[in-house]
């Protein structure tokens, strides 16, 4: 009877994430292949498949059945896990009514709409009524979710669970005096050239080659596919269906080799997570901030890397010999890691990056405090990249539109990418002592042990730990953002020749 | 109060279609872009959908809204008549539990799943237990239907409302009857070649010559796309979101050119509802029959006509001149209506197609009454390949694992195909007298009077008259396939040239 219990919880779960992963199929389509005179009725299917998931999930039933799970002491310690999970999850979905999630997926729908459109015009004020709907239901969910510090704290919780807007306050305080410091310290030094990546090449080219490197990766395409989108993204519907999206640009080749390794590293953790998981904790990612550390891990500490190109620089001249024939793998080496100050999130170098988040982190809060108003947006948005990167925004495209998120409804998520990053850096640091070769290893192509490494670490226990705990049990001690900073010197030191 | 309670109904029909429509989106992926390991899932998912659907419809509280708003007497002819439909379906629906919907959709998903693998191995026995629980289920499911006459009449109504075993017994027979004796009267005629259609046509070019055919037709391509798939169809996520698919053969034109056609002639029937009668009966298509009249009109009376191969010819032989550049009009025109008693259905001649109907009309009926089971199939289909087109099937794939439709449970839909092939006759004689200068158009190129002809007189009606009373409006009589034969004499006298 008890047993039996159990699997009525796991018969759920599965009935939910079903509902979840047809969601998700809309999204994708959504943003793939759907012919634009769809987005109407794809608004509002996402918005009813939205409101049954949620209705499944926060019915009485499954508090009763989660609370009396909690009562069965047959259950294991992985069972009991997935059940407090789930119930902490239950009682944070109770806090949003049916009304409220209906409202808001259509407002992100329709933002979503909005901002393609606001993008190809160019004007913010095409995409500012549609974000006004979204950023007021935020501040209702934030009161909804509840919170003693900030407001923001609500929204932190749902993609990082634990994570404060106080601590993150302190962290980025402490890392952006080193990082503006390191930054200008760079800029005195010789400076690098990555004028080659901007030649031409060709589309096709691009994409066969990305696959590869899909592939190198270990990313299993009888599991999952590429396509193309206006903005990369990995999405799944189970652990053996999980696609990656990219976009391919003739004139600059960065986006697509590091938008197909980091969409990759989110991708492999996607399917590293145990099949026999679907729909439980155990099935799912540990924190956004984990996600991102796959990502990055992939894209910075190995996509960016000497050995990694030493292996493949070879054959990336081989399919552009036009382009790259007479640029020494020195030359490529130091032009993919060229630190400079530029307008677009997704393009900046590895340590300027993270002033794009703060900048993001303080807008966020104070949009959520009521400090700051929609209206205001692209002003302060050109203050901030004064102040921080010392570059004029000019317009809307390369400033405030540029990112998809607040079109999702996703406020709350930025902070996760500059976490991923030091989180990746502590990981990878341990990797390098677990499998003493791996750098040889790398340089042979051979990825498949990093591939295993993270797939036993941190794949495989899915949300099982929390971020800290997964972090400890790994490296011995939680997020240490020195770390990141001394990785950061140590590498600029040998790029940008220290005098 | 009472108007309210209409507005009740049409927000339960679009809860219910927009289930329906994220359902069919599952099945356009998982037949165009999902990666083969997602298949396992994704059957669970489908299944998982098609209960929540049905869950929804069947609830009381749907009967009781139905029975309420019949009383109520304020509303249009219009609205009753979706409340009556509606009631039907619901009725109907009733008769299923959702333990057999669950059932049906995951044996359902298996079999695709078994008939891509039978197919690739060429193999009937990799299918055969898939197919088996597919028909156990299916005869199941008559029964849950409830028959007075044959246990196929519950079926064939899924399809084509009104229709009997026992009108469709003398309705073929009749057909048979004479179509025998015609195509043997034409194969002692002179022959015409078809050859210059297995030429090399390379697959690019005649990808995007299919896409001109669908635009000159009218299909919006705002509201829909075309993809690969290995059997063509159509799909719709709304009037807005129609798609359709198909292959292409380089070493085979046929199926590119009249398969583009004819699911463009489905999907200008799915984009000419109306959108505000999305999720009710008026926003539906009338019946199967019905719905292939419009794809066989457009793919036979349009697309195998001369007046169409006048204008398009040229442009078909400026695409491949090194294949077309010697064949005259007339020799193509000739060509492309050739009589041939063929194995495969779906490359059948506009004749010889009803002998493949009736083939699979026979073993349904008998599947279902239980005097033939599934492991006989492959033998029972021998046998009348060579009994009704004098042919040798030599193995499984070009005979038995042909048709997708019994891996869909879709028993009872073949002779859906016949009928629509005798409604698009009459549909097309009257369309011939409404607008007298239909033929020069078409020579034109200009097809929008005889797609808005379609879209009053058939499309915007959806679902509010039945099949028979459609065809009685518009024609002044029921469905006669006299015309069909008239018609088939007509045009392949002047083909075949009477000694």
């Amino acid at each position: 009877m008890a047993k039996a219990s159990y699997q009525d919880y796991v018969r759920l779960m599965h009935k939910i994430a079903d509902v979840r992963n047809a969601l998700a199929l809309l999204g994708w389509d959504q943003e793939t292949y759907m012919p634009p005179k769809g987005a109407a009725f794809r608004a509002q299917q996402s918005a009813t498949l939205s409101g049954i998931s949620h209705d499944l999930f926060v019915a009485p039933a499954t508090g009763d059945l989660l609370h009396a799970l909690l009562e069965d002491q047959s259950l294991d310690w992985e069972q009991r896990r997935n059940v407090t999970l789930t119930l902490e999850d239950y009682d944070r979905a109770c806090c949003y009514n049916t009304s409220f999630v209906e409202r808001k997926s259509m407002a992100v729908s329709n933002a979503h709409h909005a901002w393609v459109g606001a993008r190809e015009a160019n004007d913010f004020g095409l995409f500012r009524q549609a974000l006004e709907e979204v950023v007021t239901l935020t501040r209702e969910e934030a009161t909804l979710l509840g919170y003693t510090g900030h407001p923001y704290d609500a929204l932190l919780n749902l993609y990082e669970p634990g994570a404060t807007t106080a601590e993150l306050n302190v962290l980025f305080a402490d890392i952006r005096r080193q990082l503006v410091g390191y930054v200008q310290e760079l800029g005195q030094r010789t400076q690098v050239s990555n004028e080659f990546m901007y030649r031409h090449y060709p589309e096709r080219r691009q994409w066969d080659f990305g696959i590869e490197l899909l592939k190198e990766m270990q990313y299993d395409l009888e599991a999952g596919r590429q396509d193309i989108s206006a903005h990369p993204f990995t999405t799944n519907f189970s652990m053996q269906d999980v696609r990656v999206t990219t976009r391919v640009n003739e004139q600059d080749l960065h986006s697509m080799i590091w938008g197909c390794i980091h969409e990759g590293g989110h991708a492999l953790y996607e399917q590293g997570l145990l099949p026999q998981n679907y729909g439980l904790p155990a099935g799912e990612a540990c924190s956004l901030g984990i996600h991102e550390s796959q990502s990055r891990l992939w894209e910075n500490m190995v996509g960016r890397s000497l050995p990694y190109w030493k292996r493949n620089y070879p054959r990336l001249q081989a399919v552009f010999p036009e382009s790259l024939g007479t640029v020494s793998l020195d030359q490529f080496y130091k032009g993919i890691n060229q630190v400079n100050p530029s307008l677009i999130r997704t393009e900046a170098d590895e340590l300027t990056y993270h002033f794009h988040i703060m900048i993001r982190f303080e807008i966020e809060k104070s949009l959520m405090d009521g400090s700051l108003e929609v209206r205001d947006l692209p002003e302060i948005w050109r203050q901030r990249y004064q102040e921080y990167l010392g570059l004029e925004v000019k317009n809307d495209f390369h400033g405030v539109l540029q990112d998809i998120h607040w079109c999702h409804g996703s406020i709350g998520y930025f902070p996760t990418y500059s976490l991923g990053s030091f989180y990746a850096v502590q990981f990878y640091n341990q990797a390098l002592k677990d499998i003493p070769d791996l750098e040889q290893l790398t340089e042979q192509g051979n990825l498949l042990p990093l591939r295993a490494w993270l797939g036993e670490k941190i794949h495989r226990k899915g949300r099982l730990k929390t971020a800290r705990e997964l972090c400890t049990e790994i490296t011995g001690e939680p997020l240490n953002a020195a770390h990141f900073m001394r990785y950061a010197r140590n590498k600029f030191d040998a790029i940008y020749n220290k005098p």
